[in-house]
């Protein structure tokens, strides 16, 4: 039954097996270089017409005849050619067809991946998309993908031997093979791969495409409050959703970069867990949900050089040493800004698609063209109070809706962890309250959480976030504890060192009565600890804004850097760093924010003019009562 | 034989089938909604009694009866109960016992995983303990460890599919499946799992517990040398030696997380390599080395939140990728002071124990209750001077006692290494003099530890750590050579690095009569290099000491620490960090250390005044010629 | 068939089983302690001569004698000696020939490993070296080596045992065993595994080493170019290659360490894909090339003790887990210097050879007892002017000359990266425009590899690399655009960087009329980002050159280091750094460099005095019209 092991990857075969075509047979059966049995079904002046199957009919033409031949006759042929409009051409070959050895080949049966547990030990044709190929020290392993799912197919040639050269990922291919478990699992083991073309191949892709399409949908959810300024957001996050689960259906590898705060660990778990949940579902490989799914914490406010090019190489290794698709990359709570456009353009030269769902303020025209979906609030007259969290505990109820009841406090650690003052937080509060979690729970697992993320640095802590967060969590008494003690020792950690710095925080009254308070936090707060600068900054600031109930600006300065907050003042950082730019000759100013919080950098020899600068700048800036500080980052 | 393969974790089972037990079968052969053949051994008012096998009876009551019976009647039936008491209830099933398919379930051959290989294609049950699952693409593979050891048995449900889903690890469990061997290694294939309850349950796990506690016990030596004050810690390293080859024999995962000095390597490797060649003579996978111990070099003088972080994340990842269980963690030539506690508190939440052997000053209140045994002399009324790598030898030899001869030499390196002045010195002199080591070999051997492990910072670096402290080393010339090579590096550099910074020194008298010596060991000493400050500063301590022979103080400080180190002044130095951190405001004082040796850490702002008040303290202390500063660390 | 599985492993035999050798059977298929059976040919007055096969044959004298016989007659013997010159005794077992268990031992087929795809099934003989020894859970795997190629060989002695303990990597062994294929590879399963001594040994290895030599010698490619310059260095280069091809024959890895800057980059990539390809040709696992060859950026301009400590404690460790031999080091733009002797004589304490090519200035009295090779065009009084990338492609050429036409722009973006200012670039920039590139798109190509080489930090970026060079890179226009991405990012971030530079850079005029210009790279350029100290002094002393067209010399300095740069003057950096060294006392001067560009390092407090020491000496330095500053590095 089989064919020809060699198939198109060439390989010695008996020029005396004359293959006899099963009548449902198609042109996909035929080999170019062997030789068929064919019946003459009409004669012309310039040759005869012959078939080799229902499917499978062309002409010999006269130059290419040995013999004469009439209607019924039988012949030995070989296929020659084929046309842009699918006529095909034969050669006869010099051979008896009573002499011959013959073997036939069977149409096998067509099956899908999802079937396959009903043939084991039968041949079967598949048809689908090349996801994975994989070279052994054996056989090439050759994943494809139909509507159903994914199955490996082994291909043998020789030992340690690329089978089949020709065929790349992303080929629609039919193959035929034994199906076979493998160490438990299914999979094919190939007697022939042929890619097909032209419409063969459309007409599988279409239906894969549908097939794909369906199963990508996200789940029709409910939001989990009522809240209309969010409605705005729903599509694009049903959108996101459909391109994730489609990536997973894809085999296609996702990048999760994420902020590593608060927020962005409330964001980044949900969606975790959700796709790890569906990469179970879709894939059979227990290792699937690692291959193709990183989470990985950003410490920097935007994708730097040196983590895009980590990403690429990375990337770049998995494809060519697991014959991996190139990843998605989706940046959550992180992504939105001009500083993250060289990141994104060097991915750009690569099939890397860019989704972001971030509620930073966003540099829509910087960052649009260079990625594929582009989810903030600010993009719907919307702002930072609907936080990355509660964005992505819908995208993940979206992917999961199983997940609904195990998220319901998370949107609050969210809100709460950035300050978010959305009128909406009431319901979550309630939300939270209702699942057995009152505000200070919430408030310490926001603190636990950046504790945690803190000293995990660049490590993505997925089981101890998830006992953090109670998500997935197999120990309710163990989240308790393990929150209590992480919160405390954050809150510890922040008093002592805002303690510290006070007596060295230095004070003036601005012209425009605003209070600015300066700390140096290289010298006056404890170094390659918790709280890191950005963080002993805010918390300085909120208790300086808490104090005075005036309008408060607190810089937090180190030898090359400065962080900014401010409460009641209208600084409009992005526009001072410009300013700067230009002003401060010789200063390597940069940097970015938004109009109440943000940090500068500049070079360490230039530190007191820039700052002096600044605060002038400070001096004149507009006191505005509705700007309250809510978002700051650490660097 | 195969009873049914789907076992409790459900399955598509025939109801057509009546199994019939061997006369051996046990309860644990029985299985909830299968049908057996039972036979009627009595009638009563209220039923009849039957009988399954010779060890299994109960009654069908009369509510649960479809026919009348006869005391020698076959009849079909399923248990409906099973009381607290042991009794069973069955109902009968509507089916003719002559017309059923009847399948015999035999009961097996009882064995023991030691005696796997004599049954090699026979069908067997094993009892014991979970002590690992996986998950593959294909069969679940759950280890089971009886007294004997640990036996793989691959499970198989569907491809990638978790088997038997309730079974947890450390669950006690009979296992009934046929001997295999898979790749050369002997497996079992598992035909049915069943979970012991109660008194099964106890019994299988009384004789187990047995049987480890006896294979646990350490070896009786002799110690190497006689000395009535370690004498008293020998119960404790009974015990910890005890707790070590348990966790192997439990395969649970050990950490040995140590001090990365001389004596911290001296302690550290022997028990290693000892720990080790346990781990191969009880597991057969020759990974299992690897995957059970991991031996990890600490910088910091203690347990740092982001070394527990990366401990912690490792062990849940381990846990949840290889079904291992969470590890134990030994702390050795660290892990006893108040610094430590955090980390401790941290994995505290979790299964996780803690081990502790140190020399350093203890601080047994804080410890204590974190730790599940803490060996340290300070807790007998002795001191350093018995040292880490002392102690270690001997837990060495009681866990592997053929060590011996290979370990005669290293107590001396360790002594050396952390300057004991231990009178026990001598006798450890001369038995590594016996074993061709004169005390310049051992001094070397010393630096050239301190040195490589300067070099391989967060690395363990195995094998170069045998090859210096010639433990396991195939060549002695290289050994030799390399230590003659690293311990000449270390030295020139220690010796370029004094010189450089001698200039610099600035000396005083102070008011109690001993010298005062101050470096700024960051602007006059090489940075990122060997010598660290720490070691830079105890070179040039006792350089000091020995050229003036009176009291000295060393203070090496630099933007926010300063390593302190005295000779024959009682310092008292963590007395003296808990007055400055109330008289300083605002410097962010913290540290440890005992009488005469430690570190302080500050806000770099701060410097000046701290120092100041420090050295004002140090004019008041207490001269004491018995006072010698003898462990140093590196920070 | 098979003799005795457990071979000199030891086992289990049973003394009555007598083996009769096949006619071809030699010294080699006999065991000590195993009985033979023998024919009399010969009967002399101390006894008698027999033999065992037509290759075996031996006395056995009168006191080993059971029975008289005459020549014919058979008996039963056993080997006791086995002389200096080969002579064997024999002693008579108690056995009566015609009543034992006659066992007949095939000398089966002397095969070689590349024919074991024609003895499927059957057993063969193999001769050849053990080159890696794996411990599986299962059997022992011991890889033999003969002049065709490497093949797994299988030996089962019991689960996860060492078979044949005594067997070594590098003995010359006798295999012989079934030929089979495991998972589609070949391999043999042993069935015996002997190792062979004295003239048998000697006759195996000199016939595999002729073999090897034979395969291992370099292509005889024409240069590129005609440059007699170059010419002196092409004896050099073929050894190399002949080594490095030796190396990857013998299974022995690779460690590839190298300047990680453009030329280094350019130098170390195309041998990197030559060698992949051979280990391709050579080895059938696909994962070879991954475990064979190691390519590693260096950051510092020599081998740090960081480094050799690091890749040291690898190669141990892959030696121990894989059975892997010792890699062999290959120094790429580096390793000519006095600094990196330190490293080299660390790693000559194991069996690592060390083979360099490099074209900074050499120190051949330092570097050439530690290496085996060091190729550099200042030993054949050339200079820096041959660049390494330029070597390297020629050794690349050599060691696979198929990549002759993908490499022919390579040498142009060495030789421009390093400015390298030799008469020959014309005809490289001119072959690289007959290729396609002209003479700005070398430059950029140049950039863009020194900017992704300084965010690639300690990463390879194998794949990210051959796109920037157009290098194996299946893209063209992806290689164009992502080149121009880079360099333009470099030319701004260089430009950005010394525009905000210039305003703090310091003039004066020296004694000699050179131009000095000194730079505090620390507080007046941007830090942590790219370019670094180095390029950033580099860049600057450029534009003044260009600007001032006069002598001009150019410091970088930061706390603890400063870049010298010089263009017409003659600074000799080596003897200034020594001159400092003795004249600044308590400085800690260190560095190195040639006549016009190096570096010293300081320590920081002793900045001020050493700089001032430095300008001195620099204002009383000669002009020189013809150096030129060309080469620098970044630390």
């Amino acid at each position: 039954m089989t064919h020809s092991a060699a198939g198109d990857a060439g390989g010695n075969r008996s020029a005396e097996v004359v293959y006899e075509l099963a009548p449902g047979c198609t042109l996909e059966d035929i080999e170019a270089g062997a030789a068929y049995l064919a019946t003459v079904n009409g004669v012309v002046d310039y040759g005869v017409f012959v078939d080799l199957s229902e499917h499978v009919s062309g002409l010999v033409h006269e130059s290419n005849l040995q013999n004469d031949h009439d209607v019924g006759d039988e012949l030995v042929v070989e296929l020659v050619e084929e046309r842009e409009n699918g006529d095909l051409g034969f050669e006869e070959l010099d051979a008896d067809p009573d002499e011959v050895d013959r073997t036939s080949v069977n149409e096998g049966t067509a099956a899908r991946t999802g079937d396959l547990a009903d043939h084991v030990g039968e041949t079967v044709h598949l048809e689908g998309d090349i996801v994975q190929i994989k070279q052994t020290a054996g056989p090439t392993i050759f994943s494809l993908r139909d509507g159903d799912g994914v199955v490996p197919c082994a291909a043998f040639e020789s030992a340690g031997v690329r089978a089949y050269p020709a065929v790349e990922l992303d080929d629609t291919v039919r193959i035929t093979g034994a199906v076979e478990t493998h160490e438990g699992a299914l999979q094919l083991e190939v007697d022939k791969l042929v890619r097909l073309r032209g419409e063969a191949a459309d007409e599988v892709r279409t239906e894969l495409d549908a097939d794909l399409e369906a199963r990508a949908a996200p789940a029709d959810v409910e939001p989990l409050i009522e809240w209309p300024a969010f409605e705005k957001l729903h599509d694009d996050l049903a959108d996101l959703a459909r391109r994730l689960r489609r990536a997973v259906l894809e085999s296609r590898p996702i990048r999760l970069r994420h902020h590593a705060d608060g927020d962005g660990m409330c964001a980044s778990l949900p969606v975790q867990i959700a796709l790890e949940r569906f990469i179970d579902e879709v894939h059979h490989d227990p290792d699937a949900g690692r291959h193709l799914l990183k989470r990985l914490p950003s410490k920097a406010p935007f994708y730097e050089m040196e983590d895009v090019t980590r990403d690429l190489n990375f990337a770049l290794e998995d494809r060519e040493r697991h014959g991996q698709r190139l990843p998605l990359l989706f940046m959550v709570d992180n992504g939105s800004t001009e500083e993250d456009t060289p990141a994104y353009r060097a991915v750009s030269e690569y099939d890397i698609p860019v989704l972001v769902v971030d509620h930073h303020h966003p540099d829509p025209d910087a960052v649009g063209p260079l990625v594929e979906q582009h989810v903030n609030p600010y993009l719907h007259d919307e702002d930072y109070r609907i936080t990355t969290g509660m964005m992505c505990v819908e995208l993940a109820r979206m992917i999961d809706p199983s997940l609904t009841e195990e998220l319901e406090h998370v949107p609050a650690v969210a809100g709460l962890s950035d300050r978010s003052k959305a009128d909406a937080m009431d319901q979550y509060l309630e939300l939270a309250a209702d699942a057995g979690y009152d505000e200070s729970d919430l408030q310490d697992i926001g603190e636990a959480l950046d504790y945690a993320a803190h000293w995990l640095r660049y490590q993505s802590g997925r089981n101890l976030i998830k006992d953090i967060l109670n998500l997935d969590c197999d120990d309710a008494a163990r989240h308790r504890e393990l929150v209590s003690f992480l919160a405390d020792r954050a809150e510890r950690d922040v008093a002592e060192q805002i303690d510290d710095a006070e007596p060295h925080v230095e004070h003036e009254r601005l012209d425009n009565g605003a209070h600015l308070y300066r700390l140096d936090v290289e010298n006056h707060a404890r170094r390659f600890t918790y709280p890191a600068p950005g963080k002993t900054t805010g918390e300085l600031h909120d208790r300086k804004v808490t104090e005075t109930g005036d309008p408060v600006i607190t810089i937090g300065y180190g030898p090359d850097f400065a962080v900014l907050r401010s409460d009641g003042v209208r600084l409009d950082i992005p526009n001072m760093v410009t300013e700067l730019k230009s002003e401060v000759d010789g200063a390597g100013v940069s940097g970015g924010g938004h109009l109440v919080v943000g940090s500068i950098k500049f070079v360490p020899g230039m530190r007191e003019p820039v700052i002096d600068a600044l605060v002038e700048k400070m001096a004149d800036a507009e006191l505005d009562e509705d700007l309250r500080s809510t978002l700051v980052r650490d660097d």
